[in-house]
Parts: C-alpha cells; sequence; structure tokens
C-alpha cells in the first residue's frame, strides 16, 4: 500500500520528527543526551510494585469493606470505564492543588496523552472547530488534534507563557475567518519545551478571557510538583471558578511512568435535549469505551497503592525527587553560566522549575545539526523548530535535565560548548 | 454546555447502549446475568501477579542477558511505542494459531479495542472511505469507527457468518455510492455476539474477494482459543497470503482483562513518495504515540510473564479456561433444550464454541422487556438490535455464558422462561 493511501496524519512531518529523535538517540548511545522528557531511571522492583499492589487491596478490604474475592474482582477483571482509582485522585488534587472536585468528575486515562484525545473529541463538534496552542508547544497536543483532523491556530508564548491578550487575538483571528476557537491548550506550571510558567495575574487574566470568549482551557501539568524556587503559583483549574478549565493530570513523573496512568477532571455540566444532565467526564467516558475500554485495573492499583501508602499527598511520596529535580535544573543552569556565560550569541532563560529550559544558539539547530552534534561531539539534545506548528525555534534548542546525573550534565554542557565551537 | 454542541459520537444511541447494560445490571445486582461478555471471576491475588513480573524479570535477565537495572527501566520507565513483549507475542501466535510473522509487524495495544483505533485511523484517508461490518456486529468496532466520523456498511451474516458474495455485494454498493470500500471488520470464531464461526472455505473465499476488491480485513479473535467442540479451523490471518489482513489479538479472555493488553499484526508493507518502506505496523505506532504513548510496561510484564511461564503457548495456560468455558456453553445448550425444547416461537443456534448464542424469541426484545425481565423475573440479558447499525435483531436475545456457574445457568434459563410465559 502507498503512504499516501493512508490517514494524511501519517504524511505529517509532525507525526515523524519523534521517531527521528529516537533513532538518533538509539544511533548514538553513548552520546549525553538532553533530548529526553522522561524521568531519572530509578531502582526499582518487581518486589517494590509487589507491596504497592497489597497496600492497594488491604485499603479496599479495610477502608472499603471489600471482600477478597471482590478485591481480586477489581484488579484483575475489566473494570469502570471512568476509573477505580477516582476517589484517591479526588483526594490528591484537593491535598496538593487545592482542587475541589467530585470523583464522579474524575476519568482516569492511559496517561494524560489519551486525556488529551478524549478531551479534543468530545469538544471539537466539527471542522468548523479550531484548538489554540501555546507556541512553541507539546507535540502530544498537536499529534492528537491531527488524528482527528482538527484544525490548530498557534499562541504566541512570551517569556511568561501565553498572556490573555494574545489569547483574544487569536480568537478573533479564528473568528473572522468564520470558524469557532474551542478551547485552548497551555501549560502553565514549567511549560514543556520553553520552560516557562504563567504568573497568577495572568492565569486570572487567561480565565477571564476564557469566559468572555466562550473557550475551554486543558491545563496540562506534568511538572508541576518539580518547582526549583521551592514557590508554587495556583493552577488553573483551582482558579477556575467558572468551569472553563479541564485539567490533564498525569501520574508518569509523580509515580512511575511504566503505569501509563493519568487523568481527566472535566466537571462542566452537559444538558441534553431532553434537559438530563451529565458531566463532561461521563461524555469523555463514552469515548473512553470506544478507544481503550478502561485504564488498566492493575496498573491503577500499582497508583492506587503509592497513593495510599503516601496518604494522597504527592510532595510527600515525591520529597526525594522534588530534590533531585531540583539540583539537575540548578546543575543545567550553573554549567550553561560555566561554559557559555558572556560567549556572544547564546542566551537562555531561568525556569523556576521543571525539567526544561531552551538555549538560544547562533546556528540553525535543525537535523543535519543534531546529527553532527551526537557524532562528532558526543551531545544530543531537541531543535525547537520541533515545536512549532509553523516557523519559529529555528536558532532554539531545547535542553532536558530530568533524565542525566549532576555530572553528566556538566560535560553535556561542555561538549555542547565545543560543537557550538565547531560553527566558527 | 450542551450535548448537541459536542462532538456527534456523544449523541448517537451507539455510545449509550452499554450504558444502559451497565445501570441495569447496576440495579438489579441479584438477577442472574447473560449479560456481560467478560471472563469469570478466578481467585487471583496480588501475589500471582507478582510472581509474573518477577518470570518476565528473569527471561529478561536470563534469556535476553539484560542487567537488573536494565530489567527495572524496563518496567517502570517509558517504553517502545510498538511494545515490548512483540517477540513473545509473535512466538506465541506462530505456537497458538501458526500465524508466523517477524516481531517488528507487532504493534502492542491496550486491548484489542485500542488496536481497531490505530487500525481505522491507519487505514481510512477520509470521508470516501467506508467500513464494511458483518452484521449483527461488537459494538466496539462501530463506536470507534464513530469517534472518527467514518461510515459503516453493513454486511448481512448468514448461519456461518459473511460471506464472500454477501461481501462483494457490499462493495459493489458503496462504489455505486462513489465511495472506496476500505476495509471489512469480521470475527471468523464464535462471533460476538452471533456466536457463529466461519468454515475453512469461506474464509479462503473472504480472502480472495479481498485481493480481488482491494479490500483489507480486520479480523479480531478474542474466543478462538475457546472451542467447544475441540476442532479449530484456520484463523484468516494463517490462510493470509496477500497481506490482506490486520489482525487484531487480546489477551483480556486468555491471560486476564485487568492488564488490557492486546496487539496488533499489520505486516503490509507501506511506501512512502520517497520510496522508503515501512510496516503497517510502524504506521500504528506513529498514531498510537498520539493516543496512548505506550501500553503500560508494567502490564505488559504481566502478561509476558504468563507467556514465557506457559513457554509461549496460550493453549496450555488455558487449559483449564477451555474446559470451563466448554462447561457452560455446554450447560446453556443443555438447559435451552431442557426448558424452551419444542416451545413453538423459540430457537437458537449451537455455536462450535465462544461465549455467545442467540434466542430467538416470539416477542420484541428491547430495554422496556429487559427492565421487565429483570426487575419481575430476576434475569438479564442482551437485546440483539444493540448490535445492529440499522434495523435487525428485534425478536433476538445475546446469551452469554461465560460469567455464569454452571448451576446459575440453568437456574438463568429457568427464570428466562417464565418471563417468556409472562407474554402469553
Amino acid at each position: 500500500m502507498q503512504l499516501t493511501d493512508l490517514h494524511g496524519s501519517l504524511s505529517d512531518p509532525l507525526l515523524d520528527t519523534m521517531n527521528f529523535l529516537n533513532e538518533v538517540t538509539a544511533r548514538f548511545p553513548d552520546a549525553i543526551s538532553f533530548a529526553p522528557g522522561r524521568p531519572y531511571d530509578e531502582r526499582f522492583d518487581p518486589g517494590v510494585v509487589a507491596g504497592y499492589l497489597d497496600a492497594y487491596a488491604k485499603y479496599l478490604e479495610r477502608d472499603r469493606g471489600l471482600s477478597q474475592r471482590q478485591v481480586g474482582g477489581l484488579l484483575f477483571q475489566y473494570g469502570r470505564t471512568k476509573g477505580q482509582i477516582h476517589e484517591l485522585v479526588a483526594a490528591t488534587v484537593a491535598a496538593d492543588e487545592g482542587i475541589e472536585v467530585s470523583p464522579e468528575s474524575i476519568v482516569v486515562t492511559v496517561g494524560a496523552q489519551e486525556g488529551m484525545l478524549l478531551a479534543l473529541r468530545a469538544l471539537f463538534r466539527d471542522s468548523g472547530d479550531v484548538l489554540l496552542v501555546a507556541s512553541p508547544c507539546y507535540v502530544g497536543i498537536t499529534g492528537a488534534a491531527r488524528l482527528l483532523d482538527i484544525a490548530v491556530e498557534p499562541v504566541p508564548e512570551g517569556p511568561s507563557g501565553v498572556d490573555a491578550a494574545a489569547v483574544r487575538a487569536a480568537v478573533a483571528r479564528v473568528r473572522a475567518g468564520g470558524r469557532r476557537p474551542r478551547a485552548l491548550y497551555v501549560v502553565p506550571d514549567f511549560a514543556n519545551p520553553s520552560g516557562t510558567s504563567m504568573p497568577e495575574k495572568a492565569r486570572r487574566e487567561l480565565l477571564a478571557a476564557a469566559v468572555d470568549d466562550d473557550l475551554y482551557v486543558l491545563e496540562d501539568n506534568p511538572y508541576g510538583l518539580f518547582s526549583r524556587t521551592g514557590r508554587r503559583v495556583p493552577t488553573l483549574k483551582h482558579l477556575d471558578e467558572h468551569r472553563r478549565v479541564v485539567y490533564l493530570g498525569s501520574f508518569a513523573k509523580t509515580c512511575f511512568p511504566g503505569a501509563r496512568v493519568g487523568y481527566a477532571i472535566a466537571d462542566q455540566p452537559v444538558v441534553a435535549p431532553d434537559g438530563s444532565v451529565t458531566l463532561l467526564a461521563d461524555q469523555l467516558s463514552k469515548i473512553k469505551s470506544m478507544t481503550t475500554v478502561n485504564t488498566s485495573p492493575l496498573a491503577q492499583a500499582a497508583v492506587g497503592g503509592m497513593l495510599v501508602t503516601h496518604g494522597c499527598r504527592l510532595r510527600s511520596l515525591n520529597e526525594e525527587r522534588i530534590r533531585r529535580y531540583r539540583e539537575r535544573l540548578e546543575a543545567l543552569l550553573a554549567a550553561l553560566d560555566r561554559h557559555f556565560g558572556g560567549v556572544a550569541g547564546f542566551g537562555w532563560n531561568v525556569p523556576d522549575g521543571g525539567f526544561f529550559l531552551v538555549l538560544t544558539v547562533p546556528f540553525v539547530a535543525d537535523e543535519a545539526a543534531l546529527t553532527r552534534s551526537a557524532r562528532d561531539h558526543g551531545v544530543l539534545w531537541t531543535p525547537m523548530s520541533y515545536f512549532y506548528a509553523g516557523a519559529g525555534g529555528e536558532r532554539q534548542i531545547r535542553l532536558s535535565c530530568s533524565y542525566l546525573d549532576v555530572d553528566e550534565i556538566d560535560e553535556g554542557v561542555r561538549r555542547l560548548r565545543r560543537f557550538a565551537r565547531s560553527y566558527r
């Protein structure tokens, strides 16, 4: 069969960029890699999981009064489409983020990625609906939109993320084209790829714009817990008085990625023609029954066990990780100061937390440059141009520090400096 | 927000039928239920899973030479998008089904349901492409098609499933409407909901029609292992000399549903405009990176551990289950003979295996009838009309015996008889 005979998304470079990155990483396994945005490897053994499964089973028996047979059914049978650990998730977002929602407004998903797919499929009625995205933008959301043939309108990000004025301007552009701006995707805390965060004032203004413009906000928050400075700004969902926000959560960074467990909070009432009212979460659930049926009860049980063990407080569960990611980001900033400080043509932002920052360079940082960097200098990074729907980011690279040890970070930046020198 | 303002699938009764079934089951928890198509509850405890995780870890260390640290990474980090147990799956389908494919042509999915979504999204280019489905049909495929706005054309099933002539007629109807018949969805073994199976000759004729009409075949095979008679007919994929078949596998019934692990076999070469060749599996993988990123490595490890423990032979792993499902189906057939034998207006088919059969009744078997049956007679079943895209099945009910004990089956059919009598 011909590639051009398949769905258009498969001919879109967007879905190939991640493949290129994986390939180049595999081709140069000894290179120091600032590319992957994934958590550092921890010493995890199957015994740890067994302990968490056991903790979850004990919670079901003791706190919920289930029989052993019922517990077995909950772990190994098909499960509730909206998920089984929704009450634990509700308790966790209340404790950690001050987000007070009914457990019924939560859908447990196969990672935040499935949450994006469900939210897009539910909210976007037809080809007249447009998704606004902060630009540069995580490819997971633009990729999911591409699968569903949903048009995307970029909203340029400033040093403090997207602001309400830029959103209003994008809304006006879309409306002028006769289409409906339906939702905005944004990572307000330590964004991937830029590392920027929105101040509280900007968040309040964004929510006001969403109300004025009848826009929903998809708030993705995988990194919020990992503050470098110790300060936290309230999430959009916490500030969301008018239920404009669908919150996309992930346990990949706060529990472990191999569970593939995330969640969507969708507490918007949905009114049917017969007057009956459901929650948007119920509608997401109907879609989920046709994408993955339910999120692996085994994986939910492992995450559930971690949550009950730590009293539904991810902050307590992640003390060690919070410290380590802070060290890594500090180490990256220090290494940049050491090796690039005062060097003309180079510059970088100083994120308040998370895994990423952006280094501006005086050359075109494309795939050819990345291949040379890996082959000749043993260092990998991600071209920022990957994260722009159109033009943008040509002379910028994303550096991720989450996966590297502190001493690798310094050596990696040293190699980056050598690679950059080769351009002169 | 208004329901009518969301995606059209959410206003389609198709996505609501399963909700009604779940609700009625919850409202009458003491009723004997022939409704759920799920496996019977086994005594599973978390220790069993720990043992399988351990078996998988040992396999990776001993047979694949990985270090403990690498094994930890494979279980708990993000994983390969196409999956991690693809080699074990390839060995298993070779041993059990004589399907010889490269592990690279396999994508491990979040249940067969995600496999359907990926295959539909890849193969269907635009709104001119039409999906043929055996009718009556499992709602998972028509629901997934609805999410992607893919048009569906029913192919009426006979007592031996779909036949090539009916497929060719449907192809002609679609072509006459100016659209492209792109793929046919079929469950050749012990179909859900009808229980029918295709004879080998019909399978060969179907594959010939697929070649002639440039049609792909989505072969879904969740029940094939559970033969009542002990005889097995070769799968379409085994007979597939021209790579027309995308095979959708599930471990829900053969390992356990709570893993949510399935797979797609897509060994078709795909040629890009630049002449480069990939496998259809690689294209499904690109889509999967935007739906669920990867199937839970933890869940894959549990299934992988079950496979290595049983030498990649599901038949050996499932000896007990094969026996039990055979007993249940035999019990259901015997109970129908006992309580409905010779009663005018009633009739049923005699499937060679699987979980389901169809009872024809002399009244309209709709939601109102189901509610009365549950409330007044303590027995639940599924209206066959749920499984028809248009009209059909109004006087038929699906009986599933997989979830019931043998003695419950007899009592259930006795109640069904009492309920049926109340119509006279």
